[in-house]
């Protein structure tokens, strides 16, 4: 057990349950002088907010973080900084109607295996995508320290939905408009058609799968720690550890297997005086490294396991074949929500191996001193 | 940085400030199965509560315990157990006249340099004793799991203050009577004197040292994994985490230095048909593994830093010395309200290690399963 | 730094480089009572040896496995267990010329910025796909951990190479055939036409990308340790760390992208008095937990990056643009020589997994314990 | 299991058995560019060779350390440095005899129920003094990387070995005499009565306990990761995984027990323009952190447990107590061949703190970079 950290300078550490009395984190070696307060971590928090548009689930949560320690005086002080969400809107009743029908597609059954019958099944437990609060609460203070110590941009937006492909999007584009709609494709004429796909898949009772690319800039050269951390062995550890999702590829992916070395390598060039590859299709890492170009990286989502429509399953009483009808407030698709839950996790890992590279030191000593009223 | 965890299996995260909003921790790893509840913290967690003698400090704290994930119909989950006091009796105005003149004994001026002076100083910050109360949290659980499981007892004492020192004490005596009195010694006459020593000291502006015996009954034979986490090497290390402790010994410990191995070794007998030491001089560990006699260790507290008499110091803006006087309300001497921390800090380690070993599995499937409403 | 070691209870520390002295690896924590020698790994090790046929690189290595520590008499003895091969055929002349013009996909130029320019060189050193051997012989070590005490098989198979895909492939024809051919297809029709498109390819002086399929059978419900190190996180992390994996996929993976809910789902049905999803498109992991079906797991490697082709490249020296070409000795595919590689990697997360379950004790005690000549 | 590893930056991993083939060590994480080659071992390695004097056991080893890995052009690459002794004069004919009836002292018996009997107890197998020897290479470059870095000078040796005890010893003698002699105490006066003490003991048949004191210069302020990682809690840590220690204390240590406030606390002065305390009965750490003042740390060391005088044990197949007599060759005492034992694992927990601050950064990037034949 005890699989609920990850990082080694920035550990983060999820905790909560999605219908318990809150879902918290706690992060472990954030540098010492980064300014912060709830307001750097609710904007990013409220974009994963449940029951804002037809496309999310429409349970009602306010999500107002709390930051319980390792904040003073405006700056981190190098202690363990421990952040909440309260669970307000739970309601448990649907869940209870399931526990002998186990629903289709969710860990239920196997949670209940493996904790021995005494997991929390209430709205999924720790299986619930809620839990992902926790992670963008780690990804904001990640993303803020990127941001001011490197110029580390991360961005996510959703490339597919069901049948659904946005093209090639333009940076200028991912960066502005990604969070301009519900479904966070920033070509809208794409997102309209993804809105469309969802309320009808919606209406049907049924739900839909769902692709996430995600870019991280400026992320400098040598981040990543071979064999057993490379920078793609820890991103896709992290984006894995993600609810539904079932795939993840780094630049052309999966599409290099169907070419050749000669089409596939990326050349070092001289680039404004920085040497770097010309082409991206390695997606910014070769041999577990960042080379210095944007990490770019491919997340696949499943449908949401919750659909109204009856399905086939075993009721666990009866050893009997029942049909079961999933109710409660669920997601139609996971790709929208799911955008600030990929950049979160992506800037924790990269945030990580920032420090573990040394290009993020453990004091941010360059920092307003002052401001904690000591003078040095 | 990120030295806030201890543990592999039952893995123990500390966070919180002294005068922060809370003091908190979350325990991953413990089995699914543990009947828990506040109740089972509240009282340990009293017995290191502040405030409630003259051989303490008069800080009033209620300390109660807040359960906030990883438990559900009276049982564990397997799931991450977070957990906090709420910080109620802060008054950090005495501290901060105290910033230009780092307090002798304290971190302060240490943390100030490590930290780039961001750290919380606050009544100590991180530094404070009050971080044991977390300890306390986690420890409360690692014996009620360690007692369910294979009936382990851990039961520490104070053994001297000062020049005071207890003899042998009977083992029935230290379980029954350790609590019974405030010094935490269970030979009331010797605690008599215990008690008078700290009043004069406390009168004089002045604090003493102290001296904690812990013994663990009932260990299985081959906790421990050599060399690097032997059983000695985490149950250190973990002691040592313990603010102001500045020694550890186990069984005759720095003793053995004076002896011979014709005096030292503890040969094999068949007791009741048990392979076990006759004696126990190693402290119920040898070559870093649990013997199956009784764990021994000691545990040298030094005098609290924070005392009433007039200091010498450096004043940090002047560079100038000066005289410090530390005010606040302080512990005279720490063994009394270190011994559940000990206790406690002692069964995380045990509970750990019994968890790598294999002794305690990572699910009870022998308690009461229906109780989480699932029949299996 | 530090990223050498993988595992928290099987714990595999890879050392060596391409053109040292060694190939090694020490696995720490591996149970003690397994029957192990250096004839378990051997075989399996062979399967990756290099020079066996066209296409694969014409290095010739012995590959011989020695174990240096952690068996006795027969048997694992719960020490650490330390194996090398030592490399023989180094040929490190051609490396030396590619010094000032980094090879195009190979992470030259961006480990001697890592690295300060005091990484070694030769062969890709540490970045060489010789690493795996490493992989190998911890994977042998698991392979038959998991086949002795679970039941477990690992079996895994080309899919494709470039254009050429086998269709659906029986589960008898993978177990027996996988390995009855150069390009591990077990499907010997597909099998041949893979091996043109390679000879092709290799006469043309390129390379081809490939897919590599990986079916876990028998692993048990409830492996998996949710969040961070959920059964998925933990594969794909181990998977890209192996060289030139650019992508992970469980079951339809990237495929169901474009599925619904409805479609997706696996129900569960009682098999045999066994509760089992009927279907199995989440690839035996659900929740990040086994899910009792076969582990399906596919990995995306991209076309070798050496390859005979003039490729454009940046000399350090002269920051001018100028061919490279890429002498030496490169496989033109990698799938193949991937195979028992990939095999191994999971099977090192399966071993490890099993074991921070409890399915796989610390010491396996029904072996022939008095074959280490102790009477217990 | 699985403890054979230690520190997070710079990571140590033993290996090996006292009469196996070697005893080994991987260390991941050393920083690129320490300049490094056997020369700089093989000198601390032949300080604690045993067979070099009546004080210490006649078993003749050459020691010669063997670097498998991770050192290229003659300096350290980034990658794991993989390190190994052979034994050669191994003779494990008096271990059999034994078997039945375990040596009082000794973790036979302890281990042989551990490891379900599977365990290598020829000549103590993983729980031999032997394996310190891997502890040392580790030790030597932690120490070299430190002085080269920081300029930190570890220095230990025999304060007090049975009755016999040193006074206070200069700085300087300690430096330039702790190993002028066999017993290495630098007072020559109190080594010869050291001796006599052994060769007395070692005439009747028995052993002596000892007491090492170690002293680390120069270590910078702010070491430590407070508050399961302080440097106090890690330094115990990898002293209680040496063989034989019992104790453990920093500065006063339990002296302090004795002590009042206002005599036990270090008070703050400018010393040349840094602040520093003026006394040191801290030992150099307070609140888990270095203080800028040397470390100062005192190890307590059982007498050896296997001596020639006939002891009581129990005869495992009879259940039988038995005389047992220990033949083999043994030290007398350990004190003198554990002070660079000492020194090295003090060195390795401070260069992995010095690493986790950021004071040595994970590249060298100062050394001689072209001599890798990389022009950068």
């Amino acid at each position: 057990m005890a699989g609920n950290s990850i990082g080694e300078r920035f550990v983060v550490t999820s905790f909560g349950e999605s219908h318990g009395k809150c879902v918290g984190v706690v992060i472990d070696g954030c540098p010492a002088g980064l300014p912060l307060s709830e307001a750097d971590i609710q904007p990013i928090l409220d974009l994963r907010r449940p029951g804002q548009s037809l496309v999310t689930t429409q349970r009602k949560e306010e999500d107002r973080v709390e930051i319980l320690s390792g904040v003073f005086n405006g700056f981190t002080t190098g202690a363990p900084i421990a952040m909440v969400v309260w669970n307000k809107d739970v309601d448990s009743k649907s869940y209870e109607r399931l526990l002998d029908t186990p629903r289709p597609g969710h860990a239920d059954y196997f949670a209940r295996v493996k904790y021995g019958g005494f997991y929390d099944w209430r709205g999924g437990g720790r299986f619930s995508g809620r839990i992902t609060a926790g992670f963008v609460m780690a990804g904001a203070v990640a993303l803020k320290l990127l941001r001011l110590t490197l110029g580390v941009e991360v961005m996510a937006y959703v490339k597919r939905i069901g049948q659904v492909e946005a093209g090639e999007v333009p940076l200028d584009a991912i960066r502005s408009l990604r969070y301009s709609n519900d479904v966070r494709c920033p070509d809208e004429r794409v997102a309209e058609r993804m809105r469309q796909a969802v309320m009808e898949a919606r209406k049907a009772g049924d739900s839909l799968g769902s692709l996430v690319e995600c870019i991280a800039l400026n992320v400098p050269v040598g981040l990543g720690e071979p064999v057993f951390s490379s920078l793609d062995s820890d991103l896709s550890r992290a984006l894995f550890s993600v609810p539904a999702v079932k795939g993840v590829e780094f630049g052309l992916g999966f599409g290099l297997v169907g070419l050749k070395g000669s089409e596939s390598n990326d050349p070092l060039v001289s680039m404004n005086g920085r040497v770097a590859p010309i082409t991206n299709k390695a997606g910014g890492i070769t041999g577990g490294l960042s080379t210095g170009r944007e990490i770019l990286v491919r997340v696949a989502f499943k449908p949401p396991s919750s659909i109204a429509l009856p399905q086939r399953t075993l009721n666990l009483r009866t050893m009997k074949e029942e049909e079961v009808v999933v109710t409660g407030r669920h997601d139609p698709v996971l790709g929208p929500r799911a955008v600030p839950v990929v950049e979160s996790v992506v800037a924790m890992v990269l945030a990580d191996h920032a420090m573990r590279s040394g290009v993020i030191p453990p004091v941010l000593r360059t920092g307003k001193e002052v401001a904690s009223g000591v003078s040095q």
